[in-house]
């Protein structure tokens, strides 16, 4: 009863070559053999590898990128069927998670030489090189670019269908074209090319065919996407893609573990091994009803904030300052989260009437975090760390600024109440180090 | 032809006490007469007195909170009639602005004494205190809570419609039931009050009535709402009110620049006089369809984030490195975007292609600003300022760090790249200061 | 004691032509003389024009558009001088607010004439056309593109220090370069133009020297930003502007209502006259200190998320499903917050028990509004609409689904808790409906 | 070289009842004995239990939650030692990851009897129920609770170190004085208690000693956090923890895939068994550095948005309107990107112009999406869904609606730009299905 693992219907070894898997290909081609077959409205796991196919290492030399085989590029895991898929229909494609392998916790990201492959700014970087970065969680840091930790927007740089023969013909053609007309000193784009054909399940003569005719994988076309590298189609993420074979012949690889804008130096995200979560959904007669010439998506939910939130998080219970036990009671536990606070700013200078006041009408956040643990409510308040002009950040101990004073009302002896008074001192328990009355200590404090 | 200035619908003075306004009240009651009228579907601008009518000054103690009469709060503007709403009916109320008046940009938050109010942590901290904040623009400051400035979330404290004879009936009854079971040693609901009271438009004998039977404004009711002090209910949004009488009765007042959940010290918003502009419209029969026993509200488009955006954007232009001027193109701005990005990150001792690496794999936002101002296209890079362990913010001179080396291929030396080197002193131009081939440069500092 | 409102350095009339101001100009030239002085962290009011001068009306033709005579664009307000501010420094500053003049609530966007002016589109839409929005608050509407609603982030098109002669010489000089090169059939750029000009309180000799010299502003440029047309430059972003001349001479102009990436149209924002309040600050030696080439900016804390907050708010109040008051219990007030939404949900067919199953484990936002008004404690609970895969917000009666029935214990009789059950007729009462024990009722609806 | 997988410190088995665990504790205690060590700055897997230790199934009864045996709960992995860590110490919990395990993709919520643990509304909901959520990727769905489908907020709901001998008997007196204080019909806390006890590898006397003194794992407390049950303390977060005891012994368990704010239902998260990755830091002297009494922690970056992004992006190739291939133009490919667009939009009734002034001015963003992949530019453009007052979501035929008009220049016909005439029957090409030239279509379009 219940479910179980979800599916993986594509299998890949890091151990064996691209040529030995028969779900790898590296050109766009209607006629390469399904490599597995996927239901409408099913969720699946895909393996893939990494885009080179397994010719970058762990190491610290950039010779593997100086001399990568590009006409070996990209790996892709597919094309899987999807039963109903039509020509004229839309195959929603959902991605639920994208992880690398747990036993390959790292990925990589070149430039490549100005005379094999190149990038953005080749002209001006014609070296290669190369950054390893490791994987904890959703976080990558790299012993090439020190002091540098985020959490990745991991996605797909490469998913679509196959295009039709019709397709395949325009795109062969318009690239033919712009190839003839060049007059640059560089590529502009990149012909079929018989050399470093990966062609799934074809036999060799369907896979010389494909070498021959077959799109190479290095740009999107608006036709069906592609190469797209889009860096927040991330999880959570649902791409429209149009249909041009029966069956879809979905593909995917190339996965990142990050990239930005631009993927500025074309081996630029962080790639990897991985891999995909999908959901797939047959959207019958899409691309006419919505119009559909190139895919549109939808981002996911969860798009990194960059940066930790900016609020530190003081915790509260309901306990009260003398020590006792109250039983859930949130206005105590409130109360103490408040005091939390009012300890923690106090250390930089504030009297403690400022922090009050300044709680009441700074944007602070006050939760209601658990109130079902008997006998203690858990309170939560958020303090925005960006209101101050100087850093409030845990960082050992506070150096108190002058501060000034608020408004009192007379009778109140002003130097008592600031910093460096008797106020400072104070401290309201937790059950641990209350020793007296605090309301009489206050009292005291701020009456002189 | 075309808009006017919003028609303005509650006109305030702050030069008058709260008492010769006949648009003002601060009791809930239903015979309070209207203070005008709304169509339905309107937007009308309605000024408001700050919460206390104006007992507040701006200046330097707090003795005025001290002595504040709290039988003459809260000054709500209305109540006014909105056509054709009708009980069971639901207002709809779209906030759609909230300003300070423009020559009065300054608000306060005080500290109730303990015999005269009181406040959250009142046993804790019994004095009277204040805090005067100055608003410029969307951010508030305070000579009293120095080091402090944030954007505030600017609310309504108050906001509803009046009570229908039956509803203000159960509220007197509920609340005297637990005023007469109290043994604490505080006030634990305020009963209708004769002392203090604003009526509005009412003569002597109504304005008696109003006192005798009117329900406080002191707490917010399930019924109506009124007294939320809910501090996301700012600017965009849309708050479902139940109707209880014909043509509604709505009232707003008590103005808030800024406040934190819980406002703790009951006075403890930054209280304000301003103007608030409100879309009306009513949705017949909503109560039962909605099933609204309480008002209900979805938040606005455009809560602060809370610190500024934790990126620094650099801007390109369609001028290349050799000072030359293209004309509208995009690739040649982004590439220098790119290169502005380098050279600010290459004073911390990175090495640029380290920075190439980076750039291509963390998450940078890279826009299309300007496309259409011959012959400049202008393009942004966003670099999220937290993916660094160490503080790249503009300020002064960068500290270079010991940043190690990325990998190289075979034959660069790797000495040439690190900062400190050749490396450091390279700039790519913007016209100006471009002096050499850089790329001759390039190729001499990674070549050793 | 105290603040006055904000000082006004920049002062506009609507109803003079841009030529009778001497704070206008539309050129950048380092010898317009000052319009006005700005002390170094000062915060001051600067109004603005529209960046027409007021050629177009708030109207149904686009001929104004078609005829529109773009020599005299754009219309800056300035230059200011900021004290101390010298070549090398840069100048911060902080846009503290931006608003449309209150009496003058409209902007326009524009489509110019393929012969006028032209966009990014122009030869698929060569025809000239005009949308008029109306401001109410922070939300723009137009009778010209129905159906469409949204908040501004509002901001300066053009914002800048005047160059120096030596860079000026040098953006006339590469611009003059592109211009004897083109080919196009269309302006790639605008040399220097003696008609139009406007020079600010400059003499007939300064005058035309200005518009014989003067760099024409509509491309923003490396040096000094000046059209960045940079759509989230907005309220509370800080921007790094280079200063070339002694005292900086700061314009500002072509304010935005809102704008789009690439304001695409070319009159693409949303333009209008308006008040921009800003904030000055000079970092001496700052050019060299952060290695600037170019602008570079902080985004603000306030950009709209787009599209109202994704969550429904229920408030809940100390007062119990008996009618019975409570003294500021929280946990009454948040008991009865899940009830409100419990209700809520009900009526699209849950039953109690799959609601009180989903608020414990969803995302619910639960905060403490308010906890001073007594007697009445505020909580609110905030559900994410976009969890539901069918439209919960509020409007009109709720359509029942099919809701199938969670895992209940042995013995409880599962009909009876399904909606249209006894179970969707119970109600929660607020003091107002409650009728019987409704532990009693839900036993009985359980139990069966 | 490099990089291997991650060290796991605590592993379990999901076929061993908790009991055969010597890694596994319920309550909490100094004298537990440590279940691993882990260095200062490490990374570690640590593997949990779901809270119960497998006592509910994935099936479709609620009995298993009726006769739940509450002695046996928490089970929490630990106590680990962190090697340095003292009494005084901060122990820094960055919390990098957390998984459900691969093979059991599932978790269940119960609303307890309220004779077996009861729950915040227990007294209106008393029976016992259960929803079991299936997990596909970063999503949550129920069969119990259809039409829901969330991102979780995955957290631990416990984490802490153990108490000092000293703390514990403060947290036994205090609640001690509690129970016998006790007046209510229901447990107000539950004291120490010798069933059901798991005390890893302590033996018999050690775990009996563990059994009588032992604090219950119920609720979280001020000294050391514990059951805090807090719902966005998530991947990224970084918690500062008290250290009591030498080594820390820290432990943690009862991880969450999701829950709403307050946990309401007391078994109200989504329970799951899963693995946690931690970084450990220790912080010396931390707790009178920061002034710490409780735990404080800083939310991480990655908190879901709930709903997917608010925008559909549309994708831009360089390939132009007549099939042409250009080499990587970015202004070609956001030319095409925004026709994409119009094209989209045109479908809802708006005639061309209209579209093009809104993109014009409406906050759509446009980025440059992959630069390098020759000889496609590819750019997107994303159009915020919520600027309309009606759905434009993705899904089937549009509706056309009356759109109206913009303003246009004197000539052209209005009738023919408008939505049903030529206009609408427009196509612009990626290639496949243009057939003349879209200038003169528009010509004749828009000049009648």
């Amino acid at each position: 009863m219940g479910k179980t693992a979800i599916r993986t219907v594509g299998e890949v070894s890091l151990d064996k070559p691209a040529t030995e898997h028969t779900n790898i290909h590296n050109r766009w081609h209607p006629d390469i053999p399904f490599a597995g077959s996927i239901k409408d409205g099913e969720t699946v796991k895909i393996e893939c590898l990494d885009w080179t196919g397994g010719q970058i290492g762990n190491n610290d030399s950039a010779d593997d990128i100086r001399n990568v085989d590009l006409t070996r590029v990209h790996c892709l895991t597919g094309p899987f069927e999807v039963e109903g898929a039509q020509p004229g229909d839309i195959l929603l494609v959902e991605i639920m998670d994208v992880q690398p392998f747990q036993d390959q916790p790292w990925g990589f990201t070149g430039v490549f030489h100005k005379e094999n492959g190149g990038g953005f700014l080749d002209e001006i970087y014609p070296s290669a090189a190369k950054a390893i970065w490791d994987f904890e969680g959703i976080f990558a840091t790299s012993r090439h670019i020190p002091h540098v930790k985020f959490a990745g927007i991991i996605h797909p740089g490469i998913l679509g269908c196959a295009p039709s023969a019709e397709v395949l013909e325009t795109w062969n053609k318009r690239e033919a074209e712009l190839i003839s007309a060049n007059k640059l000193e560089r590529d502009v784009a990149l012909p079929p090319e018989l050399k470093g054909v990966h062609a799934g399940a074809a036999d060799a003569a369907l896979k010389e065919k494909v070498g021959r005719e077959g799109a190479r994988t290095i740009p999107g076309r608006p036709e069906h996407g592609g190469n797209c590298d889009i860096k927040n189609l991330s999880r959570g993420s649902k791409v429209y893609l149009p249909v041009h074979v029966p069956g879809a012949k979905f593909s995917v690889g190339d996965l990142h573990f990050s990239q930005g804008d631009g993927e500025i130096s074309f081996c630029g995200a962080i790639e990897m091994a991985g891999v995909i979560t999908i959901n797939f959904k047959v959207i019958k007669n899409g691309v006419a009803d919505l119009g559909l010439k190139s895919p549109i998506y939808l981002p996911g939910p969860v798009e990194p904030q960059f940066g930790p939130g900016r609020h530190i998080y003081f915790e509260g219970f309901s306990v009260d300052e003398h020590g006792k036990q109250h039983y859930m009671d949130v206005a105590v536990a409130y109360r103490q989260t408040t005091l939390r606070c009012i300890e923690y700013l106090r250390r930089f200078g504030y009297n403690d009437y400022q922090i009050y006041l300044l709680l009441s009408s700074a944007p602070i956040q006050g939760h209601v975090a658990g109130i079902v643990d008997i006998p203690n409510a858990c309170t939560t308040l958020g303090l925005p760390v960006d209101i101050f002009d100087f850093d409030i950040m845990p960082s050992g101990p506070a150096k108190a600024l002058d501060m000034g004073i608020c408004a009192f009302e007379t009778g109140v002896t002003k130097g008592e109440v600031t910093a460096g008074g008797k106020n400072s001192e104070r401290s309201f328990g937790g059950g641990l180090t209350y020793k007296a009355s605090v309301v009489e200590k206050v009292k005291e404090a701020v009456s002189g």
